[in-house]
């Protein structure tokens, strides 16, 4: 295979990508391949014209596959699907159809992945807006998106209960359930989320003990160190480091915001 | 086959289901049935004992399927796939596996269904939310919300230049990357976004003029005044009515939210 492009930088939307990415070259070796190309968030390059090509959205991260005449992928979750169905043929993780019951996991797999897509990730996206990146401190805005952030994880906490993974027989199997969820509740203190329910800490460190899932949360360069910071049981959300990190994407956060503004006035 | 059980109330997210319904029922008559169990929202009742049974997430449309064992599906996408998968045997709204581009198509729907699942929906919430519904007028809210939700129409103007339809050949054929995005769109005036970039406008009417979408907007009785309102060329948005209709819905939106926010203490 020639190697797939990925565009991406080091968020937890970048690595809902990074983990599986690894996660398939684990198991496959040399037989799977990607090159990395980094986005820079904080120079806007997401909104650069050969970037909308790939992704009218504007936004990390997206797939190009030059096995299949160069065809395009955009939003998380649909590039795990994609790379899914043409990349792991043995069906490591997710449920061959000779599976009874492979139709019910791989729609109980779309449930939890539309439920991180639509609810952990707005929504603890926005609680980081409001609670790190916004300009004025509106309390509403952060109580309002740290609670639902807290109410999605209570629903993920109900799923867990008994279980390892979210989805399968028994105690469940790894998928791509878990996959797209894991990387936003890790960043959970990010959002100013102190705590989470039991069995979603015992989830989040069993996918943290998955090697190759581990490797993808550290791409490109196997350095992160707010991530770092993120992992480290001490830390408590907040120091004058991750408050002079938050500033400086604020910058560009805000930047980005308000060219988009002016670009679509209402 | 036994009617599937549709649990729903009529708002974007049960109507992206409604439509679905309808469509199927268009095509295949009697053979496709369902019963629609109306749950009220003012009451409640999406977070009763027996229907966060059905959907562990406490929000409406959820479906269960007596024909399988009572399989429970809720995320109103992955109820649209579902349909999609054990009810359009025909395949009107997708591709067979016998067209060469059926496994494209079939990402590219998942893409636009995960980028109107995780941007649009949330982020026109949002702007219904801050616009409509807070007790404290927060103008920074209102703008973010607003600005992203016509940036995120304008990406779909532009999938759509030149089209009928967001995926398929030529000038794409009906799917359900148009089904799980139209209602929201539909819904633009009650956001207080009044103006819809030229390819969207033309698409919105197009969805419309379908007789099953539009009984579908229409489910459960037929009535839906709200609707009509926002439906009529000459309404702008606001009136005394809808000023009454926000306030109404703001005392559930927030008794709700306030419920959630006491049992998930941060």
């Amino acid at each position: 295979m020639q190697p797939l492009k990925l565009y991406s930088a080091p968020t937890p939307n970048g690595q809902k990508v990074h983990t599986f990415l690894e996660e398939l070259k684990a198991v496959y070796g040399d037989k799977f391949q990607y090159e990395y190309h980094a986005v820079s968030l904080k120079e806007n390059q997401q909104k650069e014209k050969w970037f909308l090509d790939i992704n009218p959205n504007g936004r990390i991260p997206a797939l190009q596959d030059p096995n299949r005449d160069n065809f395009n992928v955009f939003e998380t979750a649909a590039i795990l699907l994609y790379l899914e169905k043409h990349y792991d043929p043995e069906h490591k993780f997710s449920w061959p159809s000779s599976n009874p019951k492979a139709d019910d996991y791989r729609n109980e797999v779309l449930q939890l992945m539309f439920f991180v897509h639509g609810g952990v990730g707005p929504m603890q996206g926005q609680a980081n807006h409001f609670y790190r990146y916004a300009p004025e401190k509106i309390q509403y805005g952060i109580d309002r998106y740290q609670n639902e952030t807290i109410r999605l994880y209570s629903v993920l906490d109900k799923v867990l209960e008994g279980r390892d993974w979210l989805v399968g027989d028994g105690k469940g199997q790894f998928s791509l359930a878990d996959i797209n969820a894991y990387p936003w509740v890790q960043w959970h203190k990010w959002a100013g989320v102190k705590d989470l329910p039991s069995n979603v800490a015992a989830w989040v460190k069993r996918n943290l003990d998955r090697p190759a899932t581990k490797k993808g949360m550290y791409l490109p360069d196997g350095k992160h160190e707010l991530l770092d910071k993120i992992l480290d049981p001490n830390f408590d959300g907040e120091d004058e480091e991750t408050k002079a990190h938050a500033k400086e994407s604020s910058a560009w956060v805000m930047k980005g915001m308000k060219e988009d503004a002016e670009k679509n006035k209402k």
